[in-house]
């Protein structure tokens, strides 16, 4: 019998989360699956580390059969104790949430699902992160865990060329409306943000950061533009952020 | 009189860090100052935003005649709060660091220090992520701060393209030993982890995060040959990280 391939899941909003539970669900006929996820929620970690405490990992029962651990840290962290300290190979795929809520356009930087994808690719493992337009803790996954497991299969069967990952983006809604695939490019966006100042008991102001996502390219290329019209947007997602164009004008300058 | 700039100041190290120090009184001649840094170190936080957690502000007297603030939030936290709660106007140019320690390479994602500037180029204000090859708290920022002071005047003069930011790193040592200045694409590297494990005084396990960094890339126009061979690297950055070699690649698949 062939050897399964071995499948690394993580996310960010945490081991119990409804997300992850799917993406497990629908990797389950892929391969042999080794989860190593945030034992509490790290969204909007983006690419951090912990390098100032101690991370602790703890053997999970969450998931019927499958090897499973929480991590104290961020998704990052946990990708990096998965392939150092745990797995006895490297993983033929890691994926990544299913993150309930967008990690389209400019939101992959503040992304922990995404960062784990990202470093999985700098691993140069093929990676992808999967996220929900519906940031509600009892969302419809179904169209999530049904393109989850179509677009990891493909992955598994093409792999993905060196320090590249993909980002997908499922809209809200059931699986039926959802219209098919579309590769993408990443969309801008910027949070037009607001800090909401309370008063602790004590007297003392704090904030919250709160916003509105504000699109500012409506490219029918853009991953916002396929989800606007119920596609799956799929970015292939690489991480050299070198501004190309811009070397030979900096040349110029009195540098 | 003509109006001075606008500066916003920002760092990972914490407000009371020598490169935070060396860095404000390189800008003080060049416009006026604010600064909002973290209120403690915050090395490794890449492009996190505090969702989880309300954030601190609290007036600091840090710098002789500098309007300053400490933040219990992230880098990029700093700079969200400081353009849409503290600032009455947009800054011409936000600068963070120096920061104690390399950000070449693919250390840009890990960056506490380049995430802020990455944030300034979101919200397209002309930004710089300035970083010194040297972890020391005592390290000698005589070469980051001339650097600092010249690159930050050159880009005041000409700005910088919409949603560009450069990562600026200088190498370890004296200021007379620096060759110059290159501009450079970010080199490709990964860091090469190990996890040191320990046991608590209660039996428990627990992990620090340990590596070496592992060049993968040694092209004479990456940031880590410029850094190698006594230069400043200026890598110009934009974080639109889309693989689009990719996109007709992925096009052919069944998706």
């Amino acid at each position: 019998m062939e050897k399964k391939p071995l499948i690394l899941i993580t996310n960010d909003d945490g081991i119990t989360a409804k997300g992850i539970k799917n993406l497990v669900e629908a990797m389950r006929p892929l391969g042999t699956l080794v989860v190593v996820a945030p034992d509490k929620p790290q969204s909007g970690m983006g690419h951090a580390i912990t390098i100032h405490d101690p991370i602790r990992l703890k053997k999970s029962n969450q998931f019927e059969g499958v090897e499973a651990y929480t991590c104290s840290g961020t998704p990052v962290d946990c990708v990096k104790i998965a392939l150092y300290e745990i797995l006895k190979e490297r993983p033929a795929l890691i994926v990544s949430g299913v993150n309930h809520g967008s990690n389209a356009a400019t939101n992959i930087l503040y992304s922990g699902t995404m960062s784990a994808a990202v470093e999985g690719a700098i691993e140069d493992i093929p990676s992808v992160g999967f996220s929900l337009l519906d940031f509600d803790a009892n969302a419809d996954f179904a169209a999530a865990a049904h393109y989850a497991h179509k677009i990891a299969k493909e992955v598994l069967k093409h792999s993905l060329p060196k320090n590249t990952c993909l980002n997908v983006n499922i809209p809200k809604g059931e699986l039926t409306a959802v219209k098919g695939t579309k590769i993408c490019r990443q969309g801008k966006a910027f949070w037009d943000d607001q800090f909401v100042k309370r008063q602790d008991p004590f007297g003392n102001d704090y904030y919250w950061i709160s916003g509105e996502f504000s699109v500012t390219d409506h490219g029918e290329d853009t991953d916002m533009w396929a989800l606007d019209h119920n596609y799956v947007s799929i970015v292939p997602t690489q991480f050299d952020m070198t501004a190309f164009g811009l070397i030979s004008q900096l040349n110029e300058w009195d540098l």
